[in-house]
């Protein structure tokens, strides 16, 4: 697709958009290009109202009868089975539960039982939080980081990878990946973090087995929304919890002393869910009913190829791939200025994050980022960049999260 | 103290209870007399304002920045600092995290490693859910079922156990079965699911060394509202999660390869903590400021003594101590209608609930239940039975949540 070249340009793209009548369905604020998404994305009107229903009714009004009345016990896999599609995954392979630490820990745990070998692999530009994953698990099986698929496949090992690098945008080939895994009967737990609600995933068609991935990037889940486990169910019945808690029981109203798990992904349930967060991800997952997830990676391959020209354009460079096949939904430029060119964007209303030490991360989800949004935003960073607008005190000052 | 003979006399302990004023920050609904406060407590005004607040505001309108703005990233620790009070600990030897399965799950096995015995003990009537998770654990340390603080001590194990039996409400003496498994050289991880909120427990006082509670029960913090981890400080050095998640990171936002735990109980929390959940639980704390936990706890046991009294009367039975001393803040009635019987109290307004296989539950939360609701609960328990209005067929139609 042609790159724009002009504001104007871009505003007959957004025009043009199949996906243009998404972005009202969001709570935007007046004022602000939202470019963090692959961070936290922002709610939409039917999720606070979602929140605001869960709090003022369901639990205010219905207290305990709601969870059977409001259908509260049934979330994490009512809310998972409406995720399932946006992975290509049957309903019933998907479960909404705790975070993705928790959820890579109980995976990779039980996929190193699967294989009886106890190895758990990392390569080394794997996101950190990944990599103290593995190295918890340690406690019990051998860790190796820095090796990635082919040490996998080498050793029966169970191998944690990120389907997006979350500092670079790179993807990798999942079908590749598991044929070379497979092959040697080791284990690939994917990381759908950075990917999903952006890129097009068919794990079915790719033979992944398991993956976690959040919710609160592009799924816009709210701020530490839960996470989900996938788990193929032909998988399911050969892999265990280590965390059995009662969530993840056959039948845990009849409180019997010995653990029987449920069917398929719903065993790595874990004990009561947050309800207020697991509604608003519910919520939340209502504006992608009918999107072409084709559509949804088409476009964010195009604001991403528009970012990319206007930075060189301005000189910069990136370490995200050129090639929009290649790359999630996010951009990352580099500058050793970085940290305060970020805030000097944020005071702007232009919303980036920064990763250290010299990355700018910009991301593009493509149901509410418009192409004159990217417009707009790359004129901001221009401007920045030429009066050096990022050399004020107040944007050096480095916050506790960034 | 005198239990009450008449409606008069419940009044009259009604208007002279130091804890009146609590009740008025509850949004209860009317026609209501709610008794389940041991399964899930109602919001207060204030949490769901914070509810609003932390989605309508910090999120919809502040995004990304309310991780430093609104102090999101810290709320582990300041909502554990709160709540440490009400359990006798210091303030950085609480942190809010992730649910009670998994906390006792990164307890007990965190425990098993200090010990380096790996066994792990729990006694025949403990809640199902602790016993559940004691068997996942079972795929890394031996496990052994039945047993109590006697073979803690003999084999250096660690004992999981409940402070109040989630059927009968009988506690136990924290300082007696501490002195017992440590004079073996074992650990208990303490549960206070049953006990936080109600008790005026002193963890500190009876030498106990870690604890896992929830806080949707008596604490009122709303539906799968987060649990906490309790370690005493000159303990959390020499234990490690097994789940090393970057929330419990000294420097989360270094990106660092190599995992470095947070002193205190900090280095227990795990990944992103769910926001929503964490901000009513924040809220519904507030209800606590000020309150002396002998006066709620001493509520508790006079309301309870109200019930057994009028259930005597009844010629129920109840599984519960008659001991107000030796109780938690429930009663369990029996009889084998149990089931219907609660149906249709429930049906009149009176929430109470019901445990397989014949166990009537009613709780009493000193800050919202009235002599008088109590009263007139049991008013409506003695119509019912002498009526039998609980015969009918839907009373009998099993719901899934019970």
């Amino acid at each position: 697709m042609q790159i724009p070249a002009t504001r104007e340009e871009c505003e007959a793209l957004d025009r043009a958009d199949p996906l243009r009548d998404r972005r009202d369905q969001f709570a935007l604020p007046d004022g602000v290009i939202y470019l963090d998404g692959h961070s936290l994305g922002p709610p939409t009107i039917k999720t606070l109202e979602r929140v605001r229903d869960a709090s003022m009714k369901e639990w205010a009004q219905g207290l305990i009868r709601s969870w059977n009345d409001a259908g509260w016990i049934d979330l994490p896999l009512t809310v998972g089975a409406k995720l399932a599609r946006l992975i290509g995954a049957k309903p019933e392979e998907v479960v909404v539960t705790d975070n993705v630490s928790v959820n890579l820990f109980k995976l990779a745990s039980a996929a190193a039982k699967l294989g009886e070998i106890g190895l758990i692999i990392t390569e080394e530009n794997e996101f950190p939080s990944d990599q103290y994953i593995a190295q918890g698990i340690g406690n019990w099986a051998r860790v190796r980081a820095g090796e990635g698929p082919q040490a996998a496949a080498e050793t029966r090992g169970v191998l944690i990878k990120s389907i997006v690098n979350y500092r670079t945008a790179q993807t990798v080939d999942v079908a590749e990946h598991e044929r070379t895994v497979q092959r040697g009967g080791g284990v690939i737990v994917w990381d759908l973090c950075h990917s999903i609600g952006v890129l097009d995933h068919d794990l079915a068609a790719a033979g992944a087995k398991i993956a976690v991935g959040c919710t609160y990037k592009f799924l816009n889940g709210g701020p530490g929304a839960p996470a989900f486990v996938y788990v193929r169910n032909d998988v399911a019945a050969k892999v265990q919890s280590p965390i059995s808690g009662w969530f993840g029981h056959a039948a845990p109203f009849s409180f019997e002393a010995d653990y029987q798990p449920r069917a398929n992904a719903a065993r790595f349930a874990s004990g009561t869910p947050g309800i207020l967060s697991l509604s608003a991800l519910a919520g939340a997952l209502e504006v992608f009913e009918g999107v072409d997830l084709a559509e949804l990676s088409k476009k964010a391959q195009a604001l991403g190829d528009l970012c990319l020209s206007r930075a060189h354009q301005l000189g910069l460079t990136s370490i995200s791939p050129s090639r929009a096949e290649e790359r999630g939904g996010h951009i990352s430029l580099i500058h050793s200025e970085g940290y305060a060119i970020v805030q000097a964007l944020i005071a702007r209303g232009v919303i980036a994050d920064f990763r250290a030490p010299d990355a700018m991360r910009f991301g593009f989800s493509p149901l509410y980022v418009r192409h004159v949004d990217v417009w707009d935003a790359m004129d901001q960073l221009g401007d920045i960049l030429t009066t050096e607008a990022w050399d004020q005190p107040e944007f050096h000052r480095r916050a506790a999260v960034t």
